[in-house]
């Protein structure tokens, strides 16, 4: 083995015991594990002689894979037709919270000094929705399956669309580029039409496709075979610039409606619990506060720019949960489950600062926001759940969260 | 996602449809998945556009993570009293397959008219055995726990020992360092130790190791538990200058004496099946043949060298296989079992041409016996295996192997 293999090695390897040592220290304190994982990230962060280990090309790639897993197993665990049904309460409680934020995040920005160009850049990276933490989330509080889960996860699927117009729109016109409708339109429905095609004619392929495998020979051909149809709907959506977690829970909803489901989700599930982690924890060790650092005069607008955006951040995405008010769910659950902009709002962030639209400090700002928003989604959204089962709210008990 | 993250995701699917496609083909021909997999990496490598995929530091480590856990599972399912048995056979079986190809590999390179520092590095790079291929050809056989596996794998460990004094001190003299005896007995007395202690110590540890982790909460703690410890062995070898595949072996050996032994198998067995295809599919991937051309009159002195290395390469480990004469084992399967020199002989050519001992053209030449070696196995195995079947020797008959 080469030395650089060998430190990559050495790097998973801490990731790995820094994640679980996290992640059961966030349990025995009744919380999520996903938040101890992100917790040990910030801590290993600080390291120096670790740090490193989030620009290696190989660490990204497995955390990568890591979370487009999940969202593959998230797919699995749920059934389309019940996404059908919660279609519009989905939609309304995404479009509520991209509207909110946008508009919001753009008037403060402009009322702070900034530029039409960089407000609206503001506005339009609050409107992201990464459900990867609330899925996890969900996961570990063993809500996947609840009605709450159903409509975050349409909400965020319709909120990854929307995301496409308003980044398309937003980067166009902070770039000084004229905005081109045809191509904006374009991608928004190569988007559509993608999503379209892989859960209608998918969910009808699936069965097809399932015998397939079966007809194959060789050890663990349908785990294998879940994989790389998962990763290449992952790469696929990917390249009509949805999410890769949009296309990947695609192909986990598609594979839902197979006979082999529980065969897949057997086989797929110990890849999930060995590198989602390694995902959430290099989510925390990206954190890199030192621009925020109130001590020093130079970093105190960002600063303060950094508190007015997550000010805004979160109630406009609690707000969105009324968006399902009437249904029997609980709403401020959805609207949490809607707060974190996880990797989708750091995509936009670096997009921003490519494309010269925004500076490293205003850069630094958004980071903090994306991570304030990770990291607080899980106690809060475990706190919603505990009260609603308190007060009455039809839940069903579901036994202690230990599948091994 | 950014864009080279989704250029490496698109190389992994490739790889990954390859080599389920060549695995497959080869099973419809009555050989061993891992042939058609190697095979179908050639094919990929023949594709320009596809080829840059073998430099990417995140394929080279997947390549390498299945690959360890592969020797991981191979160990989980072996019983360490049974290797303690088949000790004295497999020792002899090493010794001679390292004695063997260094002499005649060394005598041979010195009538070509080589000087004797190449002379002694193509010598020392004939010794090394890698049981990768060899373990996933028995896997694929369903042969895993035959007394040959046994032996072969027992030699391979031993192998890997000597080999470190061989490379010491070959490339100690290449070098023109002068040889320090006293580094070459520190470095082979930390194998030893190394081995000594996670075999006899970690057997003893592992029921306290695994009791550890059923305090534990969480989805899949055994399963990321065993993993974190068969990376952590093979890391902890590597930096004794063993190939890391032999501390994941160890490790793996010493969970297979625990009461947890199937479920751990469980959890690893999904990973390795997705996994260990990309390391053999990477190493057909690698075969670059165009300076062995030989309509190229600059080639020909490296093609002649080729075939007189591989025309070493395989009767002297088949000859090592005698070392295992008066055993209830295919003396024939074991010398098969001993001929690829897999990755560890191209680590071996790497220093080689590192440190300055092998011209481009020699380095060649032992790429192409690395792979002539590697390809040769699989069918050779087969075909050994299913004559000692016909003719009666005792074998169990299993099953066809089909685990899903």
């Amino acid at each position: 083995m080469h030395s650089n293999e060998s430190q990559i090695l050495l790097y998973l390897i801490l990731i790995l015991i820094a994640a679980r040592a996290g992640g059961e220290i966030a349990v025995r304190f009744r919380q999520p594990a996903v938040l101890g994982e992100i917790l040990a990230g910030v801590a290993l962060g600080l390291i120096p002689a670790i740090r490193p280990a989030v620009d290696q090309q190989a660490i990204i790639f497995i955390a990568e894979i890591g979370v487009i897993l999940l969202l593959f197993e998230v797919g699995l665990d749920s059934k389309f037709d019940e996404f059908k049904r919660t279609g519009a309460p989905a939609a309304l409680v995404a479009i509520i919270g991209v509207i909110l934020p946008l508009v919001i995040g753009f008037g403060s920005a402009i009322l702070l000094g900034y530029s039409t160009n960089v407000a609206l850049f503001l506005g339009g990276t609050l409107t992201a929705t990464s459900i990867g933490i609330t899925a996890r989330v969900l996961s570990d509080l063993n809500r996947s399956k609840s009605e709450e889960a159903k409509i975050i996860i349409g909400a965020a699927v319709v909120d990854d669309i929307l995301g496409i117009l308003v980044l398309s729109v937003v980067v166009g016109v902070g770039s000084g580029i004229a905005v081109r409708l045809g191509g904006v339109l374009l991608s928004l429905g190569l988007a559509i039409a993608f999503l379209t095609l892989a859960l209608v004619i998918g969910t009808r392929m699936a069965p097809f496709l399932v015998g397939f495998t079966r007809r194959m020979k060789g050890r663990g051909v349908l785990a294998v075979s879940a994989f790389i149809f998962g990763l290449l709907l992952a790469y696929l959506g990917s390249l009509v610039n949805l999410a890769a977690i949009v296309g990947a829970f695609a192909a986990g909803l598609v594979l839902a409606s197979t006979d082999d489901r529980v065969k897949i989700t057997e086989g797929i599930q110990p890849v999930v619990d060995i590198f989602a982690p390694v995902f959430f924890a290099t989510v925390g060790m990206r954190v890199d506060l030192t621009y925020l650092n109130p001590t020093r005069s130079e970093s105190q607008p960002f600063l303060l720019l950094a508190l007015v955006l997550l000010f805004i951040a979160v109630p406009t995405k609690l707000l969105a949960g009324l968006g399902a008010a009437g249904r029997r769910a609980d709403k401020w659950a959805i609207g949490i489950g809607m707060i974190p902009r996880g990797e989708v709002g750091l995509i936009f962030a670096s997009l921003g600062r490519t494309v010269g639209i925004i500076s490293e400090g205003i850069y630094g700002s958004i980071i903090f926001v994306v991570l304030a928003t990770t990291i607080i989604t899980p106690p809060l959204l475990k706190y919603s759940f505990s009260r609603s089962r308190r007060s009455g709210t039809p839940q069903k008990r579901l036994p202690h969260h230990r599948r091994d």
